[in-house]
Formats: C-alpha cells, structure tokens, sequence
C-alpha cells in the first residue's frame, strides 16, 4: 500500500511543510527512523535526536520546527502540530485501520457464549473466549483470544480485552472457622466495566461480594494485574503491570499506579494520586501527588550492610539521643 | 424468588427476633443495606453502622443484640449467633444456591479431556478447559472455564479452581552448561491438590522436579500466585493474589501471605506464621507470629531524601560509633 | 520398563562403578533416594547427605567418589562424571523420553490456527491455542494448551511455551490527551523470540509499538512474568516467578533476575548482572554482578519501630552531623 504525506495529513491534519507526495513506509523511533519513514518528536529534550535523524519526515511542535528549516532543500519534511505525541498516537491508529483493515465484529466459532449472554453486533469476540450467563458486550468492543467474562458481568463500549483476561472470578472470601479452617462467602456481585477501557493479557478482576467491582471509563490497566473484589478504579486511570489491588479499595479518577505495586484493602486513594513502581499503599490518601516507598537498589555488598544496619535503625536513634543528652548545649551562633 | 426470615433461620439455624415472614431480597453490607434487605454485624467495632443501618435485618450476636432492641418496634428484625460472620458466609452460601442451583455434574462439550484422565461424574468441569493424561479430578470439584490440568496432576474433592488457572507446567529447573548456557531438567514429579481447595485466576502450580508439589487439604491461593515446584502448602494455609512461592519452600499449616510477598526456595515456615503483603521472606522462620519487611510509603519527595540517606545508613552507624568514643562517660545516674 | 545402569550410561557416558545390570526404577533427591532409585551429588556440600542416602546408585565426581568406596561391597553403585547436576539433567531428559515417548509432532484438533500461520510440521500444539495470522513457530517447538501467539509474532526452534502464555497482547501505551484521558497508540511491531527459549505458564510478553520485542536465544522465563513493549532480554539469560520489564528495557546475556523483580522502562543492563528477587532496577547498570533493594524481613513489632524511624532517616543524619560538629576535634592518634 503506498501512502504519502498528503494522505496522512489529509486524514489527521497538522500542517505539512515539504513534498506532500513523498511516500512514507514505515513509522519509527525518532533514533532509528530512516528515509521513507516518519518519526515524531515528542518532548524538546529529544532536539538532539532531531538533529540526527535520518526520516523522511517528523512530527513536531511548530517552536521545534526551527531547527529544521534546512530540511526542505534536501526532500525532507515535517508537520507541525501542538500535540506530536497525540498526533502520533492517532497516526499509529490510522495507521494500523489502513494496512489491517477495521476489526472484524462478530464472535469466533470457537468460543463459547451462554445462550443468555448479550453480545453487541459490533463486537467482536475472539477464539476460545468464554461468556458467561447473563454477561453483556458492549458495542465495538473486543475480546481478542481465550478471555473470559463470568456470570453477570458487563463491559461497557469500544473496550479490549486481551488474551487471558478473567472478568468476574470469585473475590477471596472466607470466614474462619472455629478450627480455623476457612468457609467460602459466596461472592454474589457482578464486574462492571466503563467505556474505552482495556485490559492486559492475563489480568484479572473479581467479583464482588455483595455489591459490585466497579471500573470506570477510559481506565487502562495493563498485563498480570490482580483487582480484588469490591474495588472501585475511578476514570482514565492507568495502572502498570504486575500492580495489584486488594479488596473494597476505592482508586480515584487520573491516578496512576507503576508496576509492581500493591494497594492494601479498604483504603481509599484520591484522584490524581501516582504511585511508584513497587510501592506498596498502606494508608488512604487524601492528597494529589507522588508516593513512593521502595528499596534503593545497591550492590549486593553494600545493601548487606545497610540491610543489617537498618534492623537496628530504632536502637540507633536511640544512641543518637542519648548522645545528644550527654552533649554540653550548642553554642549561640554569634 | 421469595425469601423470609424465618427460611434462612430455618436452614441455617441462629435465634430469630422479629417477624419471620419478613421478606428478604438482597444481602447487603452493614453500611449501604436497605429496607428489605439483610445484612451482619462482623465485628463490635461497626457497633457505630448498626446504629445507622436501614436494614430490615441483622445477624449479630446476643450481646450486640441490646443495641436493637427498639427494632421490634419499628417492624425490623436479628438473628442472633455466636459467629455473626461464619453465619453470614454460611448465609451467602445458601442464597446463591437457592438463586442459581447447585453447579451442574459433568463436563462441558468444549473441554479437552485425555481419555485418560479421571474425572468423578460429581465434578463439573467447565468450557475449554484441559485435562491431560493420568489427572484426576474429584468429587464435587469445580473447575471454572479455561482451566489447565496437566498430565499426571490430581486435584481432591471440593475444591474450585478458576478461571486460567494452570496445574502441572513444568518447575523452573536448569543445569547451567560450560557455556553457561542452560540445560533443561525435565520436571518428572507431578502436582498433589487435597481437598476443599480453592485456587484463584491465573495461578500457577509448577510440578515437582522428582518429587511431587503439593496442595494440602483446605489451603485457599488466591488469583495470579505463582507456587513454584516441590514447594508444600500446609493445611487451610491462605495466600493473597500476585504472592509467589519459589522452588522447594515448605510453608505450614494455619499460615497466611499477604499479597504480593516472595518467599525464596528451599526455606522452611512453620505454622500460624503470617507474613504481611509485599514482605520478602529470606530466611526459614520457626515460630509462629507476624513478620514483615516492606518500605513504607511517603511523599516522593521525602522518601527520596530518606531513601538516599539509606544507602549510607552503614557509615552513618560508624559515625554513631566514632561520636560514643570521643564523649566522656555518661554521669552515673544518682 | 526396565532400566538398568548399563542403559543410563550406554545413553549418557560417564564412568560406571558397580553392577551395570543393576535395575533403576526412579530418580530421586539424595536426601530421600531409596534402593532401587539414582540420585546426583551436585555440590560437595551436600557431602553428609551422601553417606546417608539409600540411593543404589549416585552421579557424583571423582574426587566425590572417595567418600562411597565401600559401596561396591554392598552392592551399590556411582556415576563418575566432571559434571554431575548437568549429567542429572540430561539424565531427567532421557528418562521422559524413556518412558514418555518424544513428543508428538502436529496440531491437536482444538487449537485454533489462522491459515496465514505458519507450523514447523515437527512443532507440537496443544489443545486450545490460538495462533494468529502470520505469526511463525519454529521446528521442535512446543507450546502447552492453551497458549495465544499474536498476529505476526515468531518463535523459534526448540522453545517450550508452557499454559496460559499471551505473546504478542498489545504493549501499553497510550498519549495523554488535553483532557488528561488517554489516546490508543496502536502496537504495530511484533515478539521475535529466539531458538531454546523456555517461557513460563501465564507470561506474558508484549508485542513492540513501532520495532519488535526480542527475547533471544536461549532465555528461560518463569511463570507470570511481564515483559513489556520493546524490551530486549539477551540470550541465556534467566528470570524468575513474577518479575516485570516495563517497555524499552534492555536486558544483557547471562544475566539473572530474581522473582517478583522489576526492571522500570528504557534502562540497560550489561550482560552477567544478577538482580535479587524482589528488586527493583531504577537505573541502568553497567558492571557485571550482584544486585540488590529489598527491606529486610523482621518480626512485625520489630519492623514497626525501625520503619517509624526510616521515614525520619534524614533528619537522623542531620543530627549527627550536629552532633559532630559540637564535639572537640578527635585527638590525634599518637
């Protein structure tokens, strides 16, 4: 398929300096990127990059394009627009729409869909997937291989789901026994899944115990994360793979969580929270901001010896006050 | 489907106060619970929810009673036990079985199943699951969609495995070459499950090396843990999702692990020992009690300033040291 | 079948000491080996355990073979090989082989292939995978039920993908926009994993947004393991249980990661570098060795009071550079 410059800038705007004939082959990394190929400049910092590169033609903010006014004397070109990272996003779909075609709807004949199961005509519901009775699929939204939706649960519009999801198995529920062995509460609530969410290969959300686990639109969750029953993710926000989040915890909108993370049960997290990667969240946080509690990575020497001082860090702040006490009082500064 | 009062106390015991032809539809938490609905009371501590709840209902017992005792006047009712919250999963147990019936016996026509396998015509086996050669599966087991088997594996009685859960891949066992490349060692043991276990999405229970991994009796593992092989889990031991077991560790009976934490191989835990979330055990631990090892969570901002001193924490303790020398001797105290 | 010690090393070599018609009937670790069974000294540390092995028979080296003279005497037999884990390794392989059968090449009926995707006629798939459209799998490679590879994505010779595994799920990325949700950036590279790869049940490895994701030769991946876009994790090298790679990580040759590990995004790592399970890799690093960032476990209590303090670390610093600045000079040491 050739594409040129012109059909780019026609579909997806931005104003194009240089040749709108010339023929585009591939999108690339700024570093890498050679001529036939478009690149993008996302942030100033990579002006460097822009210096160097080989493209045929990049994305970048109108401020940047000054440093490649030279450009046009040797058959390059550039589009300008105030977001090159978002218009890259968006080139990447249109992109992937004009080599692959749009999705197919419709559902796989190798999955398996309970007859009371509603699933939207614009769906589309790859191999070996299963829904369960009663679950609903929204419109264009798309299941890709071996995902399973259980019993009652609904994911919204325009949603995918990737290979290995599980919506909608049991929350981790029991009651001790007085032998201490553990009795099943069965977990009688539902998964609803907002709009223009997506889900990474083999994540998992749980069903709630009584009432349901809620994940709000736009949210976007990535690969091997574990939701507990009875959690709440407020809108367009993102977490990364790894990250887990333990029953009834209640995640504010536009927050984001980095890999590895945990989120302990019960707590509530405001909007516009980020927390570090393998950082673990122990206490609700009323506040916007940054959190991070992780070890500092260290030679192995070297984190031995702090990791053994540090089991004695109490008793160190101890002699540290004793020391102070038995201190004549510091001199006044003059 | 119409529930009383007086139908669950009569399946499932405990002393009615109130009108037993109260009509039930939902069971509900103490907090949001509404008129006509049933909810408990877990612990006296949610004494403050009780005061405040609209349930119609709520299971407590006799000494939390006299905080209600204007209910009956108001046309509400209790249920009074010993163990509210044992009830109350006894309780969920019955309505879900009342509402959907009980599991259906038998193998779903999707599900690939060696022929010789074993699966007890109690068990129910749901869609695209695989059983390989020589597992058992016994009675009254469920296992949800898209569950893997794999050859040799048997899994006891009652036990649910959800969905994606993977039983029997090969441990994670190589011999490094002159060329420090790796030579495989096949895993030859297989996976032992008792009976009453309940093991979540996504988790993976590596099979033995020579011996056999195992599962005791009533252990509850939930979603995305990674057991690694040989590893042996005592009785009604319950582990949190994201947590990982590596190669050869013997954990006890009557323990729990928090989500997210590691134990390393080959180590030894005894019974009743519970081990917080994101806690890295290193070393066997031969008494009962709780242990945890986890940075805790701050500000970026004061963490890194925090986080940087750690890494000097072992000159720090020197300093300490050298500042003890130089004082005099405290002055006896008189 | 029987199997004598002449047949073991007719098959594998090494120098046979004892009867050679003497039957073998399992492989066993040496602390539990029985008669009848083979078992390997892999260390001479576990020298105690050999003079109090029932084993009939042991793989040991030569200078371990002082330690077991008397056994020819009692009917008892060794291996002596320089390599005694490596000869146990291949050993396990013969011994599957042995009494399983190699396996058998071809696609099981309930898997599903795209017809674009090319199968090795001598690869083997299991039931319930799905192959995509031009994805490739190599010659002798096996992949387990129950196992998704992604449009495009190719897999070498000889690999072994166990259950559950999603390569080629979409990597996460997406660009803010104004609004602060978020715009789809479409994953248009693949996965190219290399010859001997061995990859874990439910691990995932991400398909690249623009270039691929490479996993080369030789590397061995554990169970529920992230890797996401871009990452390039060189050959031989071995990770654990639980780890993550966030996107655009560069992983050297022969390295190893412990489990439940995280490698954050866009960093290198040389080739050799060790990283301890539950880690966290921040930076890139450039020197061979051992790595390490993990709090030390303790009783809770314990942890409790030297956490308190950790969060105060800084300001601990502080103080003793007061202190040191209150104390006279440290006398000249004579």
């Amino acid at each position: 398929m050739k594409i040129t410059l012109g059909d780019i800038t026609q579909a997806l705007g931005g104003t194009l300096r240089g040749n709108s004939e010339l023929h585009i082959k591939r999108i690339s990394p700024l570093a890498s990127a050679k001529a036939g190929e478009v690149s993008f400049l996302s942030h100033a910092k990579y002006a460097q990059q822009l210096s160097q590169t080989q493209a045929s033609c990049v994305i970048l903010t109108p401020d940047s394009a000054s440093g490649v006014q030279d450009w046009l004397s040797q058959g390059r070109a550039w589009i300008e627009t105030d977001a090159p990272y978002l218009y890259f996003a968006k080139l990447t779909q249109w992109w992937k729409q004009k080599h692959a075609g749009a999705l197919k709807a419709g559902v796989h004949p190798s999955a398996v869909i309970d007859p009371s199961a509603q699933i939207d005509p614009t769906a589309s519901v790859g191999a070996l997937c299963f829904v369960a009775a009663g679950a609903r699929i929204g419109a264009h939204t798309h299941l890709a291989a071996r995902v399973t939706v259980g019993e009652g649960c609904t994911i919204g519009q325009r949603c995918i789901l990737h290979s290995g999801v599980v919506i909608g198995a049991d929350g981790f529920g029991f009651a001790p026994r007085a032998d201490k062995s553990w009795e099943k509460i069965e977990q009688l609530g539902a998964v609803r899944v907002g709009d223009d969410v997506e889900i990474g290969a083999n994540t998992c959300i749980d069903r709630g115990a009584l009432d349901d686990t809620i994940i709000e639109d736009g949210v976007k969750l990535d690969n091997l994360i574990q939701i507990g029953h009875n959690v709440k993710i407020g809108k367009h926000t993102a977490m990364a793979g790894n990250a887990g989040v333990a029953g009834s915890a209640t995640i504010g909108a536009y927050c984001s969580v980095g890999g590895g993370a945990v989120i302990l049960g019960h707590l509530t997290i405001a909007d516009h929270v980020h927390i570090s990667a393998s950082t673990t969240v122990t206490r609700s946080i009323t506040e916007p901001g940054l959190y991070t509690g992780m070890f500092p990575i260290d030679t192995n020497a070297d984190w031995e010896k702090n990791a053994v001082t540090l089991r004695q860090l109490h008793k160190l702040r101890e002699r540290i006050r004793e020391l102070e006490k038995r201190l004549p009082p510091a001199p006044e500064s003059t």
